[in-house]
């Protein structure tokens, strides 16, 4: 069965470059907030709606492996996908591609947290549903 | 009569690069901010404590004018001062110096604003005669 | 007689907002950054190409005027055409809008410039004609 | 016996919060940069002057864990250590604390890179004592 993933499209302004002549490694936490933003859009809601609600996805660990440099002006795709979820956590892992070739991956977890007591908190059950559709096989039970 | 100005010491990291090997032109905005910061402390009072208030000064116009570039790891100074304080706005004047050398200048002009009804509004008495004594001598006069 | 334009559609990020809840005003001089980008392509060849025979474009000037906020996930549209050439100097200006609602414009001036010799240069011919091509009618003569 | 560091402080302006109103998580990996740039500075020379050698440390890896949020105008003090050297990569440990409260943590993985011929390299006799004698005591061994 097909799990919906997130993608988008960015090319590469001067601003993301460093003078290695690359895009400075630090940009690629957005690069994957991106393709987050657009997993939740392709889930059914966007990260506003959830916002809305009085509900955030605040990160509390990020990871970048840089396989390959990406350029100015490069014509990236970045893709995000569901990982696990937990009780009040969850795993997203993204890429980014130039064509065809892999140039970063990694991921971010984060709380799900009720943005107006700051504590961590259960997803609403249609969300939680919706998410749990979405994962990879392997990682379906993961439930603790 | 002295007036006060803000001033902040500044490293440039490899983020704020790019790749013609200078600092990226949008990042001067970023660093106006930082001396119009320290400028708020230096008058008694800090922007965040304004904020705690309710108040904010959105920009509404910025400038720059880029003289000399700014490369990676110098130590910039960067100086703010007020221009002109009208009813409900206000114009900074920004420097930003490697040395004795003067890199860039500009100017940013700010809503006072009620973040509330998010419209704009007076200061409050005590900080706008805090203001109007820190104006440069010639612009006291400008209170329209 | 039509004139060419560049236009980008940009989501705006998480990463691009502060804590007013808008877009940190800092971040649009790359949003322009990202319809120059496009002006040229459209023009017919890329920033990158003009890189490639060794010319630059570094911004001696920058100017934004801030009208209507924008916000996390908005869809804008930033469009930039050529204001006027000189020899050795040309303006830029561009737009940011959320569908008809203009958020801000402004404008860049760039030095041309020899990237090697670090000295202003002219366009080489065939540029400069396309440039020239490319002006709004009224401003035809600023030929100085 | 003790081994140098690299500590900066740092005052967080507007541009690093996003509307969850803390500092947004990308930024963390340029924290980490200016901790990374003093470290060098400590041990004798700096990443430029490094540079200016034709070598270059581009990030291969790169993690954060966000412990509890950074805020608009917070006295930031970021440290930096090496954590491991092999033959052609090296590990940097960083922290940034607010006062005595860890904010967050998390390391960057580097290769030692020729950039003009891009490949891999070993540090210079000179740099790689300097490090080894500055690595904590029990990875002092790891050198595979």
């Amino acid at each position: 069965m097909n799990i919906v993933r997130g993608y988008c499209e960015y090319r590469v302004p001067y601003a993301d470059t460093d003078q290695m002549g690359m895009v400075y490694y630090g940009r690629y936490l957005s690069y994957f907030e991106r393709a987050r933003n657009e997993l939740m859009r392709a889930l059914g809601f966007t990260y506003k709606e959830m916002e809305a609600m009085g509900l955030g996805l605040p990160v509390i660990e990020a990871h970048v492996n840089y396989k390959n440099p990406a350029h100015y002006d490069d014509l990236l795709t970045i893709s995000a996908e569901l990982k696990w979820l937990k009780t009040v956590r969850l795993q997203v892992y993204c890429q980014i591609y130039r064509g065809e070739e892999l140039l970063a991956d990694g991921y971010t977890i984060h709380a799900v947290m009720d943005m107006k007591s700051k504590k961590a908190t259960r997803l609403p059950d249609k969300m939680r549903e919706l998410f749990l559709k979405n994962l990879p096989e392997k990682q379906g039970s993961l439930e603790n």
